[in-house]
């Protein structure tokens, strides 16, 4: 993905090797890569700040594996997402630093620690159904060089904790609310901060929670005007977008 | 539906003018009525307590009215819900004491003010567009006979003004909660009181709302055990279900 | 959640130690609790009424034992929902008195049997494959303090043995009815009887009864002015409830 | 849609004039008609039993009027349904017979008044709003030749009203069941007749009943198995295919 | 459920021991059965003529065993739906003449074939994996007394096989059409027949076929007006009600 | 849109006016246009082959008239979907040659009629409610240089009239089929033809169409493998497909 | 909302007049807002910045006009959405400065016009029918103290306008996407910068787009990570959530 | 399915042995085959084009085999579909040709090869999981005779490698884009060529994706105007209509 081709080109045409039009010509059937547009890439890169994420569902572990080792040859921290026993049993076997956090099934290697971020992200959740979620959310938040404060089993029905915790919650630059059943944390905790309020629906309920489509509906049409919702049980992507507003 | 034929009937049994066997076959043919299930009927005109409520949707004036007449010879008291400015003209044309509730659309003859319930039934809603259904449910409360508190413009989102409320929400026999967009108030007031609360989702809110589905499933799922639901919009209902709770 | 902190600062306002400014500003950075909303728990505590209940699904064995010890110190009931036979066997070896209920997966603990509820609490359901969520239903009335009356396989359709126990639901102070496929039992028990009726829609069912929303719509809907609902299949919801209503 | 092509081919082969093989490669271009199926449009005339049908919504007072025309010159009755005013006005003036029925929104042509059903059809609504469609399936049931017995006002939370029809309601060869909201009705019927039921759920109700999918559920979900649906406020389908069992 | 308590009533009033008020006041209380209404459930039980049915799905082997072994007490024939191999193993060792059915999962005891319905029924299915439906509704219909004419794979995009086959549909006095994917089949069928058609939506198809909600939805909306739709998948209720139809 | 920036800077290289290295470094911040991807437009424009689209939903008439003139003064034709009678007069006023369809609502400006298409294109549909929409396929076809086949009222229902016209279906190169209700008509079509079918559902039905989504469903899931699909209505999507098919 | 009940308290302990355990008692039945918590309030005053919403949507110009008078007493601006041509009448007539935007519905006081953000804020939208929620969006972010970066009809299927505007979208801190249809536009925005994408569903659609449904599963779906989701239509939630994450 | 009947019928009227009006007679009784529309048949033998397919789900290895079997005996190609490792063990013991692609499940006889496509077929996919899909797409078009160019992992949130992808698309004369999630790729791919793309959602995704419902919504809704879709996972079918297309 260098730019020999467009440079070799321009040698051509500064020596009068080629001409104007033909150059202008050539340039029309180069590689995309090689007009300049490389930088696209490169802002990806730069973007991922030092963290490559891995999404496991759906891969074997040889597969998950090779990536890897392809991705922390030029990385120090990497996050697998949805992995299971076997797929960290070889991350594990292929990298000494990885470490596995069975609730919410993501493999960890975590060996630039530095700090990035500007303030704390608190990452809270409704009920302990809801702490795989809240997880994935909370490993996102740290492998990618913010603290989290992590607030679990603050309900809605129980105000009482949630007031309990408003100081907490007050002092974090973002918040992170994973919550499933009927989805009304994030509308509280939003009530009660100024900042942005990133909202996780989760699958946890039955019946008539839809496998987190009540929660997911109840977020988008949540009275506090500071929350934004992401798909659900998509603990990573919260902890992704906090990140990127926690460095802003 | 008086019990003449089965009267008749057994008296010529008694005089022995048809047999056992002739009554028993002949029984079998009477009209239900006749055979002492009437007082099924007069259950249904006991247990709503002299109150009559007409569905005024779909009904023309003319309809309603005459209906209206019928039922104010035996009932003192009368509730038109679902009306209209035409049905509330022609309802005052024919009973001066009826009042029309146009926010709510809702006609009320309260003539008889005894209190029949043995508490309060507090009557809470979200926002001022929720006003109309929590409208509905408070007269329905007033004219069974009960003594309705109404708390308007409490949101999960402002928990200070729910819990500033909570002393007049702990005196409540029986609380009602109307609410639209995510519906998590009942939730709220569930976890604070520990009396039943029956939740209205309205149909108040915009896009992902769904014309109040967003509400009724984040009720259905709520996180608060103490809750039930009826139909969106049905602040009736409620009013209703509160009331016969409130008699008990 | 003592409240020494407030004390402590009030003695020392009492003494002229500290001044009263100075005094206002440092509550406002006190833990809630310490403020005397401390109440809040404690009606909460109050109101689940001698009974502690657990939800069992998605918890290990060990998980639901360790909380269930604990709430044995203080509580003389204790009720399991959603368990399993590991659950259920875990929880018999750390507690002699634990019944094991398979059909519905609940274990209950029911050492004080004290009688608190008014009435009768009537648990109906449609046809055996609801029995479950009745049995869930019944072991919650029962454990919280209430004589149940279960009557079973009572179907719409079969209108004859639904009148021919007309005279046990008119007895009842609450009835709970548990039905799948269409739901439209409530709606007859509710036009049969004049006390509130809570509906618990059942999974029951196959094709367009998609997973219990068929009863669901059904029940909101019902033309029995006295029905409200809980979740799909939340039969301890309804239970909770009819027993909260029984000890009004 | 004479088969005179195909007999001059035959007549032809007859002769000697055209081979056995060139009239086999004839056949295969011949319009369809020509090789005998015009029975099938024959059959289709004779299945529409004197009566022909014009479904009304969307077209114009003056199309409907051209096929009303064309159609009585060959038919005694005719029925359109989903008219308005001003269809209805059009069609009297180009046929003094037709009757306008508002509530349906039915015009009628009722020549004919031969009885041609074995038995009676039962025409049973729940509430007074079912009406509409209840009348569009009479109309259809009387207009096809049956006599139609109708039945308004009867629901399940008032069993005793249906039991005090159930004689009538057992004296029919079919039954037609329309009903909105919960839509349980069908199923109660369909537990006290041994004929087949068919049943119309309506559009009648509000919030949940989502234009009438929560009445098309119940009713696909019935545990009465005589039970049969159709499309939501489809009272014309309805009285069709009851008529068709009818003459069977 | 014999009418003893009645009898001994009138015998009373016949000698004078009781009152005809007091009698009549007494049959107010006296259980329904004793009323006469007996007659529904007498009714119920020739409806089935002859055959019991059990739906076996969620019930054990042993359960539906004990109600097997009681049904064929009195009834020549039974059929279990919805069972597997284990239900089966254990009816064959409780009936050796019970036969197992494994496609559609039906076991059917047939020890009464006389023929009952007036005419034919035609079971049409539309793909080779909606046999098994169509399967349960020709068990049904032969167990109720009816001969069966089964046709398999006919598919609206092969309307040459359709048409093949029109002769045979044109004979049927019913036709039970199943179909999965786009449910196309019944109108198709429909437009050829003059007779009721019962279509039965199957479950058979992927992605947006959503479990039989596509072939339901078209089967509600069919153009052909002699189309009536059951549940999805249940092949039963079409046969029943087939059978219903065919002994009118 | 030119590439004179590129141009310029390529003949300052040419001449060492500018190093290599800082015409790679420029290039990396000229505007995208100029780096020859201009022709993506260009194709982009070659694509509507001379006839420019606009889709007048929600434009008002003078929004739709000035993008006309800008249009017509390089295109030779012109379609806009959607209008109303306001928008066609407005057309009409400023291009005499402006066509108003009001059955589709669409405006046609038809200057050029070269056929570019290598045959024709059938535009099918079931019934006269469906018209609309086949018009709006039917015109964009020919504005598009097709020779369009129309055939309408041809339902699954009728198998008699869809054969009639099995001979004309199978000239068409492509076939455009518009249904609403059930949506069956492209599954019978897609067998009768070896071409590929374009099915438009069209939001024609009541009740259980759901506004198209019965028919769209029932077209997903069309057994006839030829068969795929375009949006609720979208008689120009289907068409203009249609036209790129036959070009081809 | 002062504090006086509780320091009046407080000097009653001061000078001996109230015990601790006295004052202690009464605090726990002082209102909420005199215990300190009235900061929260304090803290949702000070997170609006400056300025005022009024949702005008089902409010009476009356009312919204007299909310309006208020609000303007103490802030400089004011942001009224979701108004009427009747609304805005009303509140030019109290207010000379306000302005009316009918495109979008919004009112806007913009008296205090400091850039307190730190960044812009890109508000893209995809079509020229999703420029009312767009405009909406760049309201709200102006008078939040932004500056607003507008870029309108960026498609996803042309690219080539996307890249076009590349440089643009990376110079904005924040970005606000608004899309109705396919709702494609967030991931493909998403792709290029790298900062949070506030993704807007817009109703704009016809047909499966569902009035915004598919266009907010889409969004939620977005394969790009920093892509979170507000409700439908909500451009002043998106413009808020910016203006948030704009100030940190 | 031979024409001897109706031969023999002729041969008898051309020697005088039956008139005419019998010949027609007995015509209209011939099964329908024998008039000259096996026709119909022989084009659907054709139009698959020397490839058979059996879809394979739901059958078992041998009923597979079978089926097979007597497939090959008259044609060179066979593909089966939604196959599995038992599935394709059978096959490849019948036929040692056999080749399994266990990602996609399909097992494939390609033992003609011939080209009959006119061009080359693109076949897209966004992710790595959608590969299956796209490997389904893949086999279809080859078998068939069709040159396919798969381009896999391209996205619409990298845009980058879309557009450097962005020559080979533009040489393909159909494309198939499968993707998963949003279901953006297509009209990205849509807007860059000027041919036919044929749309494949895929059941890829989790949460709001909803099994593929989204990515379907997404694809209908698409903004570019020359995408049509087919059902969710549908390779095959993508595969089949472009590879008609092709041909044309």
């Amino acid at each position: 993905m260098d730019q020999d081709h467009l440079r070799t080109l321009l040698e051509e045409v500064q020596r009068g090797a080629v001409p104007v039009e033909t150059a202008l010509d050539r340039m029309r059937h180069l590689p995309f890569e090689d007009l300049g547009y490389a930088k696209l890439d490169h802002h990806r890169a730069l973007r991922h700040g030092l963290t490559e994420v891995i999404f496991g569902m759906g891969k074997t572990p040889g597969q998950v594996a090779s990536i890897a080792v392809r991705l922390l040859e030029k990385s120090a921290n990497l996050l697998v997402t949805r992995a299971d026993d076997a797929i960290a049993a070889e991350l594990k076997s292929i990298c000494s630093e990885a470490e596995y956090f069975p609730l919410s099934g993501a493999v960890r290697v975590w060996r630039d620690r530095t700090i990035r971020g500007k303030g704390k992200i608190a990452v809270v959740c409704a009920g302990t159904s809801d702490i795989p979620i809240a997880e994935e959310a909370q490993l996102t938040v740290e492998v990618m060089g913010n603290e989290a404060d992590c607030i679990h089993d603050i309900g809605v029905a129980g105000i009482h904790r949630l007031i309990a915790n408003s100081e907490r919650l007050m002092q974090a630059r973002v918040v992170v609310v994973c919550a499933g059943m009927e989805g009304a944390l994030p509308s509280a905790v939003g009530g009660l901060v100024s900042v942005p309020v990133i909202a996780v629906p989760t699958s946890v309920g039955y019946g008539a929670s839809f496998q987190g489509l009540a929660a997911l509906l109840g977020m988008l049409n949540s009275c506090a005007s500071n929350v934004t919702v992401v798909n659900i049980d998509n603990g990573f992507g919260a902890g992704y977008v906090a990140s990127l507003i926690n460095r802003l």
